[in-house]
């Protein structure tokens, strides 16, 4: 029988299974597997994505499956007790919390759960704080979800020089990049790797609570090659995330996307004829809005160029046509116009954080590259619309 | 053209639109009407329930056509305007708020709004406190949403002498009665009537904030014919809901369901063999608790009369079996049980309010009565299911 404390035990096991699917054509991939040996480790994977939360525990070595992780996790919380024990028998596993008394199916084999793929050997690792994932998130509206065009279902990291790293997403109507410098990393990025979106929100909304976590980039497995010049250890095969919070070590690591990211520079415009520059806000408040009063498929907002600043206008053939000012310096021609969709022009304005933001632009044709003229580490790229 | 208030507006058009579907096979019943003539009308119905919400306005007479109601809510709160203008102009609708200038199609006629059918002359009134909108919350689980019984899709009223009311509502498996006193009430109940369900949850979402508000009952016509002993008025043909706040009056009137309530009183229990008593806080742990760890389908709780209480469990094929503890008094025979659909239970338990809930039992296949020693006001009865 093992014993660990209820709060710690939610925090993990709510990890594990949050890689977990309800339901699998594997069984066992539905299930959270506890193995008690000097801490007690609770693992979870969907075979691309492994999640390990480990915790103290008292108690004897022990190995079992929690089937239904989710729902023994809501049952312990609620029974308000402050330990939850765990006792392997047969075909049940008995579960003790306070007074609740549980004895649930164990009809699979612990042995079927496959080896969690962890990072054995690093390539690359980085100390990093919340700034990462706060970054990550910025990124990440811009990850593709099309599934044909597979290599744009991630974020692209890659080293720029000087202990810099890009992170670039984009779904080929707008680019997302954003870059970090990684102080003190150990290793380096020989090429850039693409981190799938499915592991960039399990990380961005499990390691955003932690003061300090590592960024690694590794193979599962150890090279038996050290001293030859060019291992084939050199390209990392996973990306890895680790931290701990309130005693427990999560730790994530995930399958990298095998393709070759595009050549996201050749949209990124060197420069651009005309500048506005406005505040945030107002530019969110006209967005917002002008966008209730248009059915969902037609959002194409135009923005043209007025003597003291520019207009926000919106039509729809079911809604008609509204329009929104927004105050703005720019030195763009009178009338001068663009189509940018709704809302991809809505996500870029949400991902930056400061107070003013500069679009640049050339023709209704030509991509808009948005920025903020206070932080240079954050850009946007987005495509026009024909209005 | 006619200025409003902006918050105003928007909670009254947010109620006129509350009943109005986002689809109709008639186009004309997914707008809300505004007619501006004294006050300024919004009107909104599904040809079952009428809603009508009144505010001042400045400015001429008018009559038009809000088309997508919802989205133009939306729009002229997020403008964040003191006032919101609106001004017909043939083929479009003005919407000023703010910096927003919306034209809005306007492609409907104001003549092809239905009449809204409003209580004109009224069988019985009652000024009721919001203590009747959380009666009608108490009783609403229990209304059933099977459509083949329609006679059960709302909650049955009736007199029961004394000036106070009866509020029953029952899908085969369980019954909720709840009891009101409406003081000073004019007219009468003559018969029960059914108020359907969609009415009672739009009024308890609106009127429950009111701090007073009227209860009708009547018909949409005056009756012609006052001096007949047996008006054909006598029986009401709809239920309706009047109350101002904050400046804005709000009236919901509603077809009643044109049926026969079955006799109720035949299932309740006139006495029982055996009673429970027991903490409601104690009987909601032990529920939420052992819920979680089972499937959706085969939620059969188990409770078992111990010396010292008794014990919920609950047994699912998929998960196993858990079990719960709850103290209570009883005199029921050792290893008494009854198996209760959990789901049913939890709103039982619930709907109660107060500290202590008591069981009457008799045997493992007849029905339960669930009271409040503390308020007699409130009785449920919730049939059993084999374990």
């Amino acid at each position: 029988m093992i014993t660990v404390d209820q709060r710690q035990f939610g925090r993990a096991v709510k990890f594990a299974s949050s890689v977990v699917g309800k339901r699998s054509t594997i069984p066992v991939l539905t299930t959270v597997k506890a193995s008690a040996n000097g801490a007690l480790h609770l693992d979870g994977t969907d075979l691309d994505t492994y999640a390990r939360a480990s915790l103290p525990y008292d108690g004897d070595e022990a190995e079992f499956l929690i089937q239904s992780p989710s729902q023994v996790a809501a049952a312990v919380k609620k029974a308000g007790a402050e330990t939850v024990s765990f006792d392997r028998r047969d075909k049940e596993l008995r579960v003790e919390a306070g007074e609740l008394v549980a004895d649930l199916s164990h009809t699979m084999h612990a042995d079927d759960f496959p080896t969690m793929e962890l990072i054995a050997e690093e390539t690359f690792g980085a100390l990093v704080d919340a700034s990462l994932f706060r970054l990550l998130e910025r990124v990440r509206p811009a990850i593709s979800t099309e599934e044909t065009r597979y290599y744009l279902n991630g974020i692209y990291v890659h080293a720029i020089g000087d202990g810099a790293y890009r992170f670039v997403a984009t779904d080929g109507h707008r680019l997302f990049v954003a870059d970090a410098a990684l102080p003190g990393a150990s290793g380096e990025i020989a090429e850039g790797v693409i981190i799938p979106r499915r592991a960039i929100e399990k990380v961005i909304g499990q390691f955003a609570k932690a003061e300090s976590a590592r960024f690694v980039l590794g193979r599962t497995v150890k090279s038996n090659q050290p001293d030859k010049t060019l291992a084939p250890s050199a390209h990392p095969s996973r990306a890895g995330f680790t931290a701990e919070i309130d005693g427990v070590r999560f730790e994530l690591a995930t399958k990298l996307i095998d393709g070759t990211f595009p050549d996201y520079t050749r949209v990124v415009p060197a420069e651009h004829k005309f500048a506005m520059r406005m505040a945030r806000a107002d530019l969110l408040k006209a967005i917002k809005t002008i966008t209730p009063l248009s059915s969902d498929k037609t959002r194409a907002l135009r923005l043209t160029a007025l003597r003291d600043g520019l207009t926000l206008e919106l039509q729809s053939p079911d809604f008609g046509k509204s329009r929104f000012p927004v105050a703005a310096e720019h030195d763009a021609p009178a009338d001068f116009y663009i189509g940018l969709n709704a809302a991809y022009l809505l996500d870029a304005a949400n991902a930056f954080t400061g107070e003013t933001i500069e679009f640049g632009l050339d023709d209704p044709g030509a991509p808009v590259t948005i920025t903020d003229p206070d932080d240079g580490g954050f850009k946007v790229v987005q495509m026009p619309i024909r209005v």
